[in-house]
C-alpha cells in the first residue's frame, strides 16, 4: 500500500513523552522512618504518561506508536518487552546508552489507599524537534504530546501544522497536548495555534485558582483559541469539556465498587477520549467513555482489565 | 593442575545465601505518606548478605564463589554482570525461571541518616543439601553460610564434616555461619559440631537479652562447643570475639569522619574477618581489620572504595 493511499482509519495515534519504570510496593501500612518492613506484594510496571496512554489505546483497539527516549540497561529490555506485548509501535523510540531509566517507586498502602511516590529522572533527553523532523507524518492521524520540553514541542507542533496545511481537512493530523504538571512554561501550550485538544489536569486547574472543572473551563475559555477543545478530568467529580462551539459538556464519574489502584487513571482517561475522538465519536460520547474506562481502571491493578471491561460495550 | 595437588592458598572461599536487588533512593527527608517526592539520587546495587560478603572478599583479593538462587528476568542480568565485574565465581548459582528476584527498596534520608527498608521475597528457593551434594568441595578452603533454611544447612555442614574427616587438618575446609536475624530456629547453628566460626549480629545478641558484645559472648560461651570462635560486631562499640582458648578479644570501632552509607556494613565486617582468618591471620588481627574495613565502608556509598582503602595497608 502506498503512503498516499493510506486511509485515515488505518493510520496510527502517536504519543510523545516519557517512558519510565514504576515499581509498585503494596504495604499493609505506610512504613515509619528507619524501620524494616515486608511488602505484601511488589510489581514492575512500564510507566510514564505517554507510555501509559499508549497501553490503554492499544487495549482499546487503536493502533498507536510511542516516541520517547529509552535508556540502556536491564530495565530497557523489560520496557521493550512490555511495549511489544501490547503491540505498540516502538520504531520511533531512541536508545540512549549513557542515561538511566527514570524510575518511580510507588508505595501503596492497603489500609489507607494512599500512594506515596519517589521519583528520579536524572538525565533522559526529551524528544527534540530535530528528532521529530525525521518522522514520516503520513502514518499518523493523531499526535499527542505530554507537555514537557515546551520550546521543542512548539516547534514539533509547527511541523505538523505545515504538514497539515498541504492536505485536505479529512487527511490532516489532529493535535492534542496534555498539561498535567502545574508548571508555568507548559501553559504556553494552551493558546498554541494548531493545538485542537488540550487535556488539563485537576492540579493545573487548581494551580490556576479554579475549584471545579466547570469554573476551570469557563476561566480557560479566554486562554485557548476559538474552536479548541479543552478537557478537564477531576477524579470523583467526573470530567468537563469546552466544546469547539463554546458550550460546556459534562460527564459524571464512574467510580469502581472498591478503589484499588488509581495510578495512571489520568493517562487512561486521556487515551480513552483520544480513542473515541480519533474514531469519529462526538465529544460528549468520548468524555463519558473516558470517565467510564478511567473509573473502571481504578477498580483493578494495572491496565490488563481494560480490555475485558470494554469488550462488547462500545 | 590436578585437584589433589591444589594447595590450600589457591582454593576459594564459598559463601552460600541470598542475592537480591537493592534499590537505594536517597532523599532530603523521609517522605510523608501520600505525597510526590523527588529523590536526590537512586542506584541499583546487588545485595543480600552472602552476595555482599563475596563482593568484599573479592575486593580484598580473596578468590571466592557465590552459591544461591537467581531468578529469571531483567534483574538477573544486572546481578550476573555485577558478579562478573567483581570476578566472583558464579558456577554454583542456579537459575529459577519461575521466581522473581527479591528486591529491597531502601529509602535513605540524608537529613537524619535513617534507612527505611521495604523488602519482598516471594518465592526464591534456598540452596538445599541436595544442590550442595553436587559441589566439588576440593576447590574450597572455607565455606560460609548465611543462616536461613537451617535444617538444610545443617545437612550441608555434615557433608563438609564428612569431607574433612578424610583429610589432614591443613587441607580441611573451615566452616563459618552467620546468625543475623533474631529467629529462634537459626540458633541451632550455635552449637553445631563442626561450625568453627559463628558471626552473631547485635540484633541477635539483644534478642537473647545481652546489652553489650562482651556480655553476649560471655553468655554465649555455654551455647557453643569448645574451640569455636564466636564473633559479635556491634556498630559503634566495635567488635568482640570469643577465641578458641576461651579468652575474649576486642577491637574498637573505626567510624568514618561522616556516616554516609551503613548498608552492608555487617556483611563487610564478616568478609574482612574471613579474608584475614582464611589467609592465616590471628583472631585479634582479623577482628581489628574487620572493624577497620567495615567502618571505612560506612564513609562511602557501596563497596567500590574498599579496594582503595586497603591498598598498601594490609
Amino acid at each position: 500500500m502506498s503512503v498516499r493511499s493510506m486511509e485515515q482509519k488505518d493510520k496510527k495515534v502517536l504519543c510523545i513523552g516519557l517512558v519510565c519504570l514504576d515499581i509498585i510496593s503494596v504495604v499493609d501500612k505506610y512504613p515509619e522512618e528507619d524501620t524494616d518492613n515486608r511488602c505484601v506484594s511488589q510489581r514492575w510496571q512500564r510507566g510514564g504518561n505517554a507510555s501509559n496512554s499508549c497501553t490503554v489505546l492499544s487495549l482499546l483497539g487503536t493502533s498507536c506508536a510511542f516516541m520517547g527516549s529509552l535508556c540502556a540497561g536491564p530495565v530497557a529490555s523489560f520496557i521493550l518487552e512490555d511495549f511489544q506485548k501490547l503491540n505498540i509501535d516502538m520504531s520511533l523510540v531512541s536508545e540512549h546508552a549513557q542515561c538511566v531509566t527514570p524510575t518511580s517507586l510507588v508505595i501503596s498502602s492497603s489500609s489507607t489507599g494512599s500512594r506515596t511516590i519517589l521519583h528520579i529522572n536524572r538525565n533522559v533527553p526529551d524528544v527534540t524537534a530535530e528528532d521529530f523532523s525525521k518522522v514520516d507524518l503520513s502514518h499518523f492521524k493523531w499526535i499527542h504530546w505530554e507537555g514537557r520540553n515546551v520550546d521543542e514541542q512548539l516547534k514539533m507542533i509547527q511541523q505538523v501544522a505545515r504538514h497539515n496545511a498541504a492536505l485536505p481537512l479529512q487527511q490532516q493530523i489532529t493535535i492534542s497536548v496534555e498539561i498535567e504538571k502545574p508548571r508555568e512554561p507548559l501553559y504556553e501550550l494552551f493558546a498554541y495555534g494548531d493545538v485542537v485538544n488540550v487535556f488539563v489536569s485537576k492540579d493545573v486547574a487548581r494551580h490556576l485558582g479554579f475549584q471545579t472543572p466547570q469554573t476551570a473551563l469557563e476561566g480557560l475559555r479566554c486562554r485557548v483559541k476559538v474552536g479548541a477543545v479543552v478537557i478537564c478530568a477531576w477524579a470523583e467529580k467526573g470530567a468537563d469539556a469546552l466544546a469547539p462551539d463554546g458550550l460546556l459538556v459534562h460527564s459524571d464519574a464512574f467510580p469502581p465498587e472498591r478503589l484499588v489502584d488509581t495510578l495512571g487513571a489520568g493517562d487512561t482517561f486521556n487515551a480513552a477520549v483520544i480513542h473515541k475522538l480519533s474514531n469519529g465519536a462526538r465529544l460528549e460520547e468520548a468524555l463519558t467513555f473516558g470517565c467510564r474506562v478511567a473509573g473502571g481502571k481504578c477498580g483493578f491493578h494495572g491496565y490488563g482489565g481494560i480490555a475485558d471491561m470494554v469488550t462488547g460495550q462500545e
